[in-house]
């Protein structure tokens, strides 16, 4: 990496992400400062959150996206805004009803993606695609493709319909030799953009980010704080110090702004609690949901040994008993 | 790295390290679930204190580390234990006064030394071998030692003296590949077994001391909750989960004992809140003293982008206005 021809894109996925945490209910305020102190810093796209068919559960704003509140962001931003649509409950069919109050305000769709729904997901990228926007094909659980060779195999069929592939490290597991193997395999199938989005389980996200960026990414996300899901995500504030150190930014980087946004958020943290510990980690470790160890841990019947070997036995096929 | 062969051993330095936030006083139910629970645990040497000559304000007994102390410790640990001294504070004379009383409870003494003081260093080890001790040899601030050409010269003088001469990175704004070219410096120089003790402040504590291991450290230090000073340590916790999914310690790791060990100080983190934030990312991404760069931070007169230039002026030795 060298200053000159450093032109990889930053995606702040904040609000997105950190809604497993408030159910994607965000202050108003709150929000306000992250618009505000974003439009000060050098990241490309702000992921606001979902758009999605009603549910039965309650889920706050940003899980849905109303058109309220995509025009509040946009007269607050001067960034590209970005939602995600969950592929396993979207169909193509369900594209242009989601979609269509997005456009003039969201320059992204993302999906996200189990690699077991590859071809659906495609049907479902085209129709996005067909609305005029860009599509971030986000494939999840890159620590376990190297087995699944049907879907390898797949990943050309991405060409001429996402604008990024992305790689996301939903266990938070892997190395960053594994992420230089996997960007190999993605870019011999593919010429399409790729993207990283790691986890820190193993408090990995930054070194396999800058490792992403050397391989040759065109996008990487990160999050205020590394508010997301579990263990969450390597932090915009370390992503965006460590780049600033190395001469990476075109600009000197605004550590006011940054500070600004990170204080109320580094707030929430102390009630919430993201960031790895020990559940986490295992399940990193050994690619095991993190869910489902967090529902184990919470019982707090079994003792971590008898869990950790009941899930890893689980992983592998194999009944316990 | 491949599980045969693997003879890394561990120091967890969660007494001496993290009595920066408790001012080395520990509750004794604590420090006895430490204790049981590391007995259980494939990690070598314990380090729970220094010793020191008296200092004009309080600090607590893990400081100190008075004869009572050693002997509580020794009769609830089956580990080696380790003490270190402050090099700036203690001479080759104290030597003596200092350690007598260790002999018969202590394995090794280490020595926390700046580059700068090197030869009067040597001398204090010297001192510290004579008397029985295994000599950790500390050297701190490795991302600056590039440019210290008159220490690089010295290293083989610890030949004979010292058992492992550590790599420290102070400001915990190291990266991997600055770990292995640092580590061809030492072992061209020195045929001593050579040691890393990272920083968290970019959370590369683990991709740093894996990075260490395999080029071919002898031992590396943990923490657990990663708490230690500033920004903290590498968590013993992530160390033990990763190397054990990576089948590389001779027995399935103790789940139990290692949450058992963890738990009480994940609750003390949250009154002290050790751990990485903006600051410290900011103090390890341009290698400043995380002392100076708190000390401004909490008087929230400046700006942080005026006390980062401010700092790094100083680093570089431009007088600011």
């Amino acid at each position: 990496m060298d200053r000159k021809g450093f032109d990889v894109k930053i995606l702040d996925c904040t609000l997105r992400d950190g809604g497993y945490y408030t159910n994607w209910d965000f202050d108003i305020n709150l929000v306000q400062n992250y618009f505000e102190s974003f439009n000060k810093l050098p990241v490309e796209y702000l992921e606001i959150g979902y758009r999605s068919n009603p549910m039965k559960s309650y889920l706050g704003e940003y899980f849905y996206c109303p058109p309220h509140v995509l025009q509040r962001c946009k007269k607050s931003s001067n960034k590209k805004l970005v939602i995600i649509l969950n592929e396993k409950d979207v169909r193509a069919k369900d594209a242009e009803a989601l979609l269509k109050p997005c456009i003039g305000y969201i320059d992204m769709v993302r999906l996200a993606i189990d690699p077991q729904n590859f071809k659906r997901a495609l049907s479902l990228a085209e129709a996005v695609k067909k609305l005029g926007f860009e599509v971030g094909f986000n494939v999840m659980y890159m620590s376990a493709w190297e087995n699944q060779k049907e879907f390898l195999g797949q990943i050309r069929e991405v060409n001429g319909i996402a604008d990024y592939f992305y790689m996301v490290d939903s266990f938070g597991g892997v190395y960053p030799e594994e992420v230089k193997k996997t960007y190999d395999i993605v870019r011999n199938q593919t010429d399409v953009k790729i993207g990283f989005h790691g986890h820190n389980n193993l408090q990995l996200g930054l070194i396999n980010t800058l490792t992403a960026i050397d391989c040759g990414v065109s996008i990487v996300d990160a999050t205020v704080t590394g508010m997301g899901r579990g263990a969450g995500n390597l932090s915009t504030e370390l992503l965006l110090t460590a780049l600033n150190a190395k001469g990476k930014l075109e600009e000197n980087l605004d550590f006011n702004a940054l500070s600004k946004v990170v204080d109320p958020f580094a707030k929430l943290q102390t009630s919430y609690g993201w960031g790895s510990n020990l559940s986490y980690m295992v399940s990193g470790a050994h690619s095991l949901p993190q869910k489902e160890v967090m529902e184990w841990v919470t019982k707090r019947y079994y003792s971590l040994n008898s869990i950790i070997r009941a899930l890893s036995n689980q992983s592998k096929g194999i009944k316990d008993n």
